[in-house]
C-alpha cells in the first residue's frame, strides 16, 4: 500500500521541477552572488528572477519589496522587531490568540524583556477574530499589528485586508503571517494596506530553510540579522541561492496550479463529509465558510488528539494531532484552547499531490479505528471534563447528537 | 579554457557527494522532523546523524552542543545576543578590528541602540591581535569576547585557544567566528575554553543557507529566533533538513580530506611565490606564519584592488578584491585598513577542488596584466598616497625593493 501524506500544513513535498531548478546552483553556478566575477553575476541574475517569480505570486508592486529569509519564523521575527525599532515612540503590539508560536513566543519575550505591551485578541469558537476587541486595541500606541492570513491548525482565514485598513487608520504597521496562505489562496498585495507579509517555501512545495518577508516600499525597516550588504542591507548572510531559486520556481508553479485549489477543496470536502457521515460524534473545527481549501481539522469526541494519528501512521497515513488539553502525550494546542474546542482533534491537510485514493483510504480505515479507540478508554480517551465541551457548529450537530450514546456530547 | 575558481573564501562548490546526500530529503524523506508520523521520524534520525558528523569535525564533547542555523551570520548574531541576554549584569563586548561584518555591524548596532560598550582590539600590520590591548579590555564587565578563528581576507589565524582561557579568567563567554577555519584547520573544541563557535556550510563544500552554532554544555543560552521547539528550543523554525544533511556530509568529507590541506598549502605557496618572484612590487598580507593554508592575499603596489580581479574574470579566473582605501569602485576593506596595508589587494583562496593547473594559469597571465595596468594609470592605479604605504613583511621585501622603480615602494 503506498503511503498517504495528509500533513501538508506541516510541510510539503518539494516539487521535482523545483529540485531540478535548484540543482545547478550547488555544483555549477555555485558562486556567491555578491562576487564581482562571472561566477557571481550569473547567480545574481537567477536570484533576481526568483524575486520576480515570487513578486508575481503575491502581487507585490515591486520586486525589491521581497527580502529572502531562512523561513517563516525568521520573517515573523524580523517584521515585528523591525516595527518596534523604526517606531520607537510606540510600545504596543496587537496580535491574535491563535498566531503561530513564531509570533506569540516572540511577543511574550518582548513583553517580559522590553516592556512591550501585547494585546492578544481572542477568537470565537469558530476561530474568528473578535473584531470589537481588535478595534479597541488599535490606538496610536501600537507599533505593529501581526495577524495571520490563515491559521495553520484549523485553516480559518482572517480578513487581513480589512484589518490592515483599520491598522493604517491609527498609523500602525500591519504584518501578516501568510505562511499557510501563500500558494493556497490568491494574494494581491499591491491593492491592500498590508505592510509586511511572511511566507515559507516548504509550505508550497519549495525547499525548507528558505522564506521571504515582503516589505512594502516606503515602509521603514530595520534588519534583524546584521552583517554584510546582502538583500540591500535588509538581511545579512550569504544568499541561499539554491533555496532562493527553488522558492522562485515553487512560486511560479503555485501560480500555475492555482486552479488545483478547486480539486483540493473537493477532496477536502469529501474527506470531511465522509468522516462526519461515517463516524459518530465528530465535528469540524474552524470557520465553516472562511477556511483554507486544503485543511480539515476534525474533533473526534472522546478520543485524544494523538491516538488517531499514531494508529494511522502505522498504516502509512500521515496527519497531525491537536489537543485542547494537556491530558495526552501531546502539548496542548493554544489554537484549540483559544477556540474553546473539545480536547482532541486531528488535522488532515492536503495539497496538489493528493488524489481521491488518499481520501478514500482514510475513509476506509478510520471508522474501525475510532470505534476501537473509543471501546478501550485507556488507549486514547480524552480526559477533559464534559463541562468543558460545548455543542459545535457545522454539519456535525445532528449526526453527532444521534450517536452520542457511549461517549460525551459532540465537540467543536 | 576551463574556468579557474580561486575564490573559495567567498564560497565553495558543493561536493557532489553532498548533493547526493541531500537529494532524498527534497522529494522522498521530505517530512517535518517534528512530526510524530513515520515521515517525520526518519528525517529526525538523519538530522541526528548530521549532528554527529559535525560533532566529529569540530571535536565537540556532545552532539547536543550543536545548533543548526541558517549560516555564519545568524550564528554570530545569536552568540552575541545570547551572551548579553544571559549576563544582564555585563554590558561590554570585546572583539577585534578585523572581524567579519556579521560581528562588527551587530556590535555597532548594539552600541548605538542598547548602550553596550564595545572594545575593538587593534591588529598589527600582519593582522595579529594586540594582546596587551586584549588583556586590558578583559574585565568582569565583559559579557562576551568574539574573536574570529581565522580572518576571511588574509587568512591570519588568531590564538583563540589562549584567548578563550584569558576570557574565562574574568568570567566572560568566549565566542569564535570559525567560518573560515572549520574544515581547513583541525578543530578540537572539547579540550578548550571556547564557549561558542560559528560555522557555515558553504565554506566547506556544503550548501548555502545552513550553518551551525556550537554552544558548550552548561553555557546559558537564549535563542535569537523564537517560536517552535526545534533544536531543543534554541532555534525556532522548521529544520532545513536537506541543508542539515548536506552540512553533515560536508563535515564528514572535510574530516576525511583534512590531509588535502598539505597539498592545498603547497599550491598556495606555489602561487604566492610565483607571483612575488615574477611580478615586481608585490607582497603578502597577513601573518607570515599563522595563516590559513588556502589563502593568499597579495598586495599589488599601485594597482587598485578590483582592477586585477576584473581582468582575470574576463579570462575565466575568479578571485576577490580588497581595498584599504575608497578610491576605487570597491568599498574599502576594514581589515586592510586595520592592518594599515597599502591600497589594493587581491585574494586568491583555494580548496581541494583546485589543482596545479589553476595556479599555473594565474602565474601565466598575471605578469602581463599587472604590467598593463601599471602602464595605464587611469585604468586601475591606486590613488592612495605614498605616505600611507609602509614596507612589508615576508619574502617580498627584497624582491619588491629590487623592482621599485616606476612605482612606489613595496606595500604590505
Ligand atoms: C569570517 C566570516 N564570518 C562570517 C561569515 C558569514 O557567513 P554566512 O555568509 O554564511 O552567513 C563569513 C562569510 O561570508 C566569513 O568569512
Ligand atoms: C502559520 C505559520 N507561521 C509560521 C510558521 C513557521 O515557518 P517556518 O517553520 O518555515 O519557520 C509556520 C509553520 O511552521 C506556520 O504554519
Amino acid at each position: 500500500m503506498s503511503p498517504v501524506y495528509l500533513d501538508n500544513n506541516a510541510t510539503t513535498r518539494v516539487d521535482p521541477a523545483v529540485v531540478g531548478a535548484m540543482l545547478p546552483f550547488f555544483t555549477e553556478q555555485f558562486g556567491n552572488p555578491s562576487s564581482m566575477h562571472a561566477y557571481g553575476a550569473s547567480v545574481a541574475e537567477a536570484v533576481r528572477k526568483a524575486r520576480q517569480q515570487l513578486q508575481a505570486l503575491i502581487g507585490a508592486g515591486f520586486e525589491d519589496e521581497i527580502i529572502f529569509t531562512s523561513g517563516g519564523t525568521e520573517s515573523d521575527s524580523t517584521a515585528i522587531l523591525s516595527a518596534l525599532e523604526v517606531m520607537p515612540g510606540r510600545k504596543e503590539i496587537v496580535t491574535s490568540a491563535v498566531e503561530h508560536p513564531a509570533v506569540l513566543k516572540l511577543c511574550a519575550h518582548l513583553e517580559k524583556t522590553r516592556g512591550v505591551k501585547v494585546h492578544i485578541i481572542p477568537v470565537d469558537h469558530h476561530g474568528r477574530l473578535d473584531l470589537d476587541a481588535y478595534r479597541t486595541a488599535l490606538t496610536p500606541q501600537v507599533a505593529i499589528v501581526s495577524i495571520m492570513w490563515a491559521n495553520n491548525e484549523t485553516g480559518t482565514i482572517f480578513p487581513v485586508v480589512e484589518l490592515a485598513d483599520l491598522a493604517r487608520e491609527v498609523g500602525a504597521l500591519f504584518h501578516t503571517d501568510a505562511v499557510q496562505a501563500v500558494g493556497r489562496l490568491p494574494v494581491e498585495l499591491k491593492s491592500t494596506a498590508i505592510d509586511m507579509l511572511s511566507l515559507s517555501a516548504h509550505k508550497l512545495h519549495g525547499p525548507k530553510g528558505i522564506g521571504a518577508l515582503y516589505v512594502r516600499r516606503g515602509v521603514r525597516f530595520s534588519s534583524m540579522i546584521k552583517g554584510g550588504h546582502q538583500e540591500r542591507d535588509r538581511r545579512a548572510g550569504t544568499e541561499n541561492t539554491p533555496g532562493i531559486v527553488g522558492l522562485g520556481m515553487a512560486a511560479e508553479l503555485a501560480l500555475k496550479f492555482m486552479d488545483e485549489t478547486k480539486r483540493i477543496k473537493w477532496l477536502r470536502d469529501r474527506l470531511e463529509n465522509g468522516i462526519i457521515q461515517r463516524i459518530p460524534n465528530t465535528s469540524i473545527n474552524g470557520d465553516p465558510q472562511e477556511r483554507l481549501p486544503n485543511t480539515a481539522n476534525i474533533g473526534f469526541e472522546g478520543i485524544e488528539g494523538d491516538a488517531i494519528p499514531i494508529v494511522l501512521s502505522r498504516l502509512g497515513i500521515a496527519c497531525s494531532a491537536g489537543s485542547a488539553c494537556a491530558s495526552g502525550s501531546l502539548e496542548p494546542s493554544h489554537v484549540l484552547i483559544a477556540m474553546n474546542a473539545a480536547c482532541g482533534a486531528v488535522r488532515f491537510s492536503l495539497s496538489r499531490d493528493n488524489g481521491e485514493d488518499d481520501v478514500d483510504r482514510v475513509l476506509e480505515v478510520l471508522p474501525a479505528i475510532t470505534e476501537k479507540l473509543r471501546a478501550v478508554p485507556s488507549a486514547g480517551l480524552c480526559g477533559r471534563g464534559a463541562e468543558q465541551l460545548h455543542s459545535g457548529p457545522g454539519p456535525s450537530g445532528t449526526i453527532a447528537d444521534a450517536h452520542s450514546g457511549a461517549v460525551r456530547s459532540s465537540s467543536t
